[in-house]
């Protein structure tokens, strides 16, 4: 395994991915907002003229062109160097927000996307080198070191006593227990993505991986975890505030994963002590920093604003939530609605991302 | 010159000093408050029984060892270095605050507490080495730079059309007048400081520097500098709200402080441009955790806890502030007496304190 120079192609897509996905939460809304005026009756109180609005389909297309990006970028770039970033997507939408929707962003909102920034650059002048891979075996070798298989089976134990002890018991009122599961399913979520997006990145350059059932594998535990993660997430939701359940969830999910990057692609190895530290401190700036944006939203309170920034922050840069998202519309009741978007569309939506 | 050994001396001196002036401002407090639950009469209303306190003389002394360690620090390591680590001393007297006065922090405040650390911990990572100086000659060379004579001849301009074009007119509107003014002459303030530290300690190891009238001058600029900073930041502090003068003056007075120094000492020569990018986003995220602290002060309006905070953080981790405190019992009557410890001592501190 060598050095590739495919950091700077997953940087830019992780961005990109980024841009797309806090473009499309402005998009849709505008969407909304003009097929609601249109028609005069507001999708929350069961309108549908959204649907035949090209603008909230624009929102759909750049969301999913969003998703893709990531996706493909975990096949290009460390996961240490990816995930931190998809926080730069709740930026692009504040300030998105700010101008065009004229939603006034609180000054230290302002203040958590300058840190989110200065956070972000740190995290990538030291992030670490994707190593080359040439072939899904290599990535199953990877898998199979006995500090990953510790790494998985201390997950599958916490997630399953979580989820037979602690959830029928303290789910309800402990808002740790959903989000935890959650967050650790999540980890392995995006270390199944990692593999599944390079296994079908060698198989665009031309040496097919799907002929090995390491993909296929692979495959399988992308659809486990996600569909876990979904499951959970949607209770948590339903049980606690978005306004919780979002900054602990993405805290937890983004460190979680990082820690399962750095036990399985050994990102740190190589690296000097300096650059660890430098990452992590980077690290923990983004994630203040998107705590900060989350939690300012409250103290300016503004319905249509919470919800919907929520969604935007939250999208948690992993590429599966876009089954989710394509998913949505699944006949389920919202429990509360949106006073001013008025939108079920939104908060099914607000619902489905958040994993 | 070379490279010297300095940097941890230096390192580790800015951090006694913050440690020890966050440290100084809750000894004080207390000593204030067992004074006035003693005698029954409190500062704020005339008593002098403070004076009689040994723990209230105890701070004092902690903040008179913390300015002479942050004065010694400058003659060891870069202001680059020394200047943003001043901001710990508002986590440590925040942290103390808490523990030991019980004054709740802020969760968010919590948040900037963090973000200074991190911020802290990547300047430190990426400070460049203090070069080797041997005489009070070779800072004056470096003084007579084009580049840093443009910057004072900047510095003096600009301040000499604050105070005699704009401090007039719009000194009472406009907030950036006086502190303006405040951090321009701050930053020429501590260059002449680390001059002058420089000479000292050359002094004390054995090569006297005193028979140099450079040394000489540069005490005449510590002092000229000091009086214009005193002078207009009472000014500012009597015209306009602490909460407000304090973050843009701790901003703009460490940026300016920095800019000077890169120019004057060539800090970032040699440094490689990775370096040098962590190190202005370490240094914004320190600045944003202070700005954080400080705003999120007044979402749990307390006003003994507001005065005091503000007097912890912006003591500005500047050497010759010393002076400005050893010479508070000016006889100036304070404006505002603080509401719950009603101390004279208290404020006349935070005017002079600020500078």
């Amino acid at each position: 395994m060598g050095f590739s120079t495919d950091n700077p192609k997953g940087f830019v897509l992780a961005l990109l991915s980024s841009g797309f996905i806090g473009a499309s939460f402005i998009i849709k809304k505008k969407g909304l907002r003009r097929a609601a005026a249109a028609s005069g009756i507001r999708a929350g109180v069961g309108g549908y003229s959204y649907l035949l609005e090209p603008l909230w389909w624009a929102g759909m297309i750049t969301m999913i062109v969003g998703e893709v990006a990531n996706f493909i970028a975990y096949a290009f770039a460390p996961a240490v160097l990816v995930t931190p970033l998809g926080a730069l997507s709740i930026i692009v939408s504040a300030v998105l927000a700010h101008f065009i929707l004229k939603e006034k962003l609180h000054s230290l909102g302002i203040l958590g996307c300058v840190m989110c920034i200065a956070g972000s650059v740190v995290i990538v002048i030291h992030a670490p080198q994707e190593k080359e891979i040439s072939s899904v075996q290599e990535i199953w070798k990877l898998a199979m070191q006995t500090a990953f298989l510790l790494y998985v089976a201390s997950v599958i134990v916490l997630v399953l006593v979580l989820i037979f002890h602690f959830a029928p018991r303290f789910g309800h009122t402990n808002v740790l227990i959903y989000t935890g599961i959650c967050s650790l399913m999540g980890s392995l979520s995006v270390m199944s993505v990692k593999a599944l997006g390079t296994s079908l990145k060698l198989t665009f350059e031309g040496m097919n991986q799907l002929i090995y059932p390491e993909t296929w594998f692979f495959m399988l535990v992308v659809l486990t975890c996600v569909i876990t993660q979904m499951n959970y997430l949607n209770k948590a939701l339903d049980t606690f505030n978005t306004a919780i359940v979002s900054p602990i969830y993405y805290v937890m999910f983004t460190t979680l994963t990082i820690l399962a990057s750095v036990i399985m692609f050994k990102d740190w190895d190589g690296q000097s002590m300096a650059s660890i530290i430098s990452e992590i401190c980077g690290f923990i700036v983004v994630l203040s920093g998107t705590i900060l944006l989350h939690v300012t939203k409250d103290y300016d309170r503004n319905s249509s604003r919470i919800c919907f920034k929520h969604n935007a922050g939250m999208h948690a840069s992993l590429s599966p939530n876009l089954t989710a998202r394509l998913c949505s519309g699944n006949g389920e009741l919202p429990k509360d609605v949106d006073e001013e978007t008025g939108s079920s569309e939104d908060i099914c939506l607000r619902r489905q991302e958040l994993y």
